[in-house]
């Protein structure tokens, strides 16, 4: 048995429970000061304000410090080749995104560098993703594929999750995202891709047991609503939970077609219409919401403020990719979640802990400081959770620990 | 004699010369791959592509990787006790400055929390954020007083930054700016506090040599233009080169003042008008722009563009304060530069480096890669200038070289 007990916490900041937190319980933590948390074995065990009433093997002075639960990124794409720094240059100049494209840049030309790339590489090149989103306090995430578009490298990407999960401390939840563009070769037979998705891919991910999750990018030129929705329910019938990229550019249905299957989690949302804050309500879908995307892409701001009025739970994800998010930082997102969409740091911690948990299956085990959930806690170089929103462009991750153990990464 | 032998550059990109780059000219950088630089005693004696023709000391592989001067920032209010975290949410929650002014916050409580502070605290308390300024890339910064208003405290802040030049790796230069805001005092008696900057303040200033520059809050409710004109005139009396923060919120002329009285740069410049624009080419004002500030206020972008096309030459600056902008990463100013004003990458390396450090009267010594010029670089986690500039969140700085030094913060 391993014991730490983390002392002299200035302040821990946290929602409760272990499911998401909507309405105005969206805001609602439990703030400790002068506290104490005790874990065994990786996992908390209690905790509580004033003297603590037991010692440990390893006793961890915090410093007065902020402490919260470990961040959860809910949204990202961290398996791929190459970058794609040549395109910052062109949109400056404003070079239509299908010039892009037609000068061998975007989707595609990620698309061809992950190709290119070994699954050893791809992992070594994820495992220095990791570790320095960890760096930055976040010590859940989520990662799809989605740069492969055919069997063989939709496999080989969720292949390369499953061995970050075997050999780095970061637990990554796997979600198969074959959907994420037509591949050329498809251009004239979208059913033909689509049958490929649905009668080999899909089998093949549920097989391996390579993924938890199956999302689709629902948006004018990549897949329609009614597209979205055969994909997804096939997922549904090899036990792939749903999740869908939704009103991002065009609102085309994608929030309403997610509260009516029943996805566990909407992306983007940027244009969502009231009719899909609705639908999200009724299904149960939390919404992820991704400001740091909206920022990169010169776009408007998703209605963060009124989902959370009308009920709907309101998660915070980086969406770190090499086209329109080149950001893994989570303490970024956090900061533009209070500029942009106005979310008070209350909002916003739970967006970026429980809320995110739940919006990948994960809020029994993190997401909180609770009895028997693992012991994943940042200590912040901050004295309060106002301080950790207000900074701009520090790196205020003081400690993080995952499951009970310091990481030096 | 110490000798420095910096190799395997795989780009070295630098503005050239020792003058303010405007126009075209902004965005012409030199650029060489494969290269190497050779510094003595500090300063840069010889650099190239290719094989170096000599050895040093010290040898440092560069790794392939991206080397630039290192970064000045050239508009700080590095000098300030207390942190203001708790206007955050107030912002967030649309309460009126004015209504945090009344509640004790706003500028007033950070002039209070800096009286509060001793000489050696503030020196302590910037001392860390120099640290992590260097940490980040920047070589070189400049710092102002004006939360002291009074001669004692004013004389304070700035014997603070002649301790941090005696005592720190960065090189600061020091602005007086007793003119920030009205001290409540004066609040029916303006007369009163300019004679006092003027036959008092600025007098003690000169003649301990504590500032090269002095700066006046050219805005609706604070100063007038023509009171502007009368400190800076003051202050050039007394040998204090002027600078001015113009258009931050309302165009009332300090734009139009700024080429008038030949003002060494012009600061924010949000709203900046064409004749401003105009003026400050005709009296070759650079523009000193502070896009993290309109980032964290909300507030739109400076037309820098247009100042570029204008033959205006463009700083780029963090503006880092404890109210309108708690950043001090030029990293992410570099960002919002290429994203939210549409500078290229060349064009915002430039504003970073020649550009900022001649709006502090130091382009003779440091801001670009050139011979007797001091060896401030900065070895960067990146391939080329393009990803420097691509990349969010991430502390790029891997390698940070001040004066022939390697930086250990």
């Amino acid at each position: 048995m391993s014991s730490l007990l983390i002392h002299n916490i200035g302040m821990l900041a946290t929602p409760e429970g272990t499911e998401a937190h909507r309405g105005p319980a969206q805001g609602q933590l439990r703030v400790l000061e002068n506290a104490w948390i005790y874990t065994e074995n990786g996992r908390i065990v209690s905790f509580g304000s004033g003297e603590p009433p037991l010692t440990a093997e390893e006793k961890l002075d915090a410093g007065g410090r902020l402490v919260t639960p470990g961040l959860v990124d809910a949204h990202t794409h961290l398996i791929f080749g190459g970058w794609r720094q040549n395109e910052l240059a062109m949109k400056i100049r404003n070079v239509p995104y299908l010039d892009i494209l037609a000068s061998g840049g975007g989707i595609l030309s990620t698309v061809k560098a992950t190709h290119a790339a070994t699954e050893a590489e791809l992992t070594n090149k994820a495992a220095t993703a990791l570790d320095e989103m960890m760096r930055f306090g976040t010590t859940t995430c989520e990662a799809k594929s989605g740069y492969g578009l055919c069997k063989d490298e939709e496999l080989k990407q969720l292949r390369v999750i499953r061995k970050l999960n075997e050999t780095h401390p970061m637990d990554v939840a796997a979600t198969f995202m074959g959907a994420h563009a037509l591949p050329p070769e498809y251009k004239e037979n979208r059913e033909g891709y689509l049958k490929l998705l649905c009668e080999e891919i899909i089998p093949a991910v549920a097989q391996e047991k390579l993924a938890r999750f199956c999302d689709v990018f629902c948006e004018t030129g990549v897949f329609t609503a009614e597209e979205s929705r055969q994909v997804l329910e096939c997922g549904k019938e090899y036990g792939l939970i749903p999740k869908i990229h939704a009103d991002e550019i065009d609102p085309i249905g994608g929030s309403q077609l997610a509260g009516q299957i029943g996805a566990i989690s909407a992306e983007h949302l940027i244009v969502c219409p009231d009719e899909g804050i609705a639908s999200m309500a009724r299904g149960g879908t939390i919404a992820c919401l991704l400001p740091a995307t909206s920022f990169y892409l010169n776009s408007t701001y998703a209605p963060a403020r009124k989902m959370i009025e009308q009920g709907v739970p309101v998660a915070l994800a980086s969406d770190y990719n090499p086209g329109s998010c080149p950001c893994l930082n989570l303490q970024l997102v956090m900061n533009i979640a209070c500029l942009k969409y106005r979310l008070t740091p209350e909002e916003v911690l739970t967006g970026v802990t429980l809320n995110a948990a739940a919006a990948i299956g994960m809020a029994e085990l993190v997401g909180s400081v609770d009895r028997a959930k693992q012991a994943d806690l940042v200590i912040w170089d901050a004295p309060d959770l106002n301080y950790l929103c207000y900074r701009l462009g520090s790196n205020l991750a003081h400690t993080v620990i995952k499951k009970g153990v310091l990481y030096h990464g």
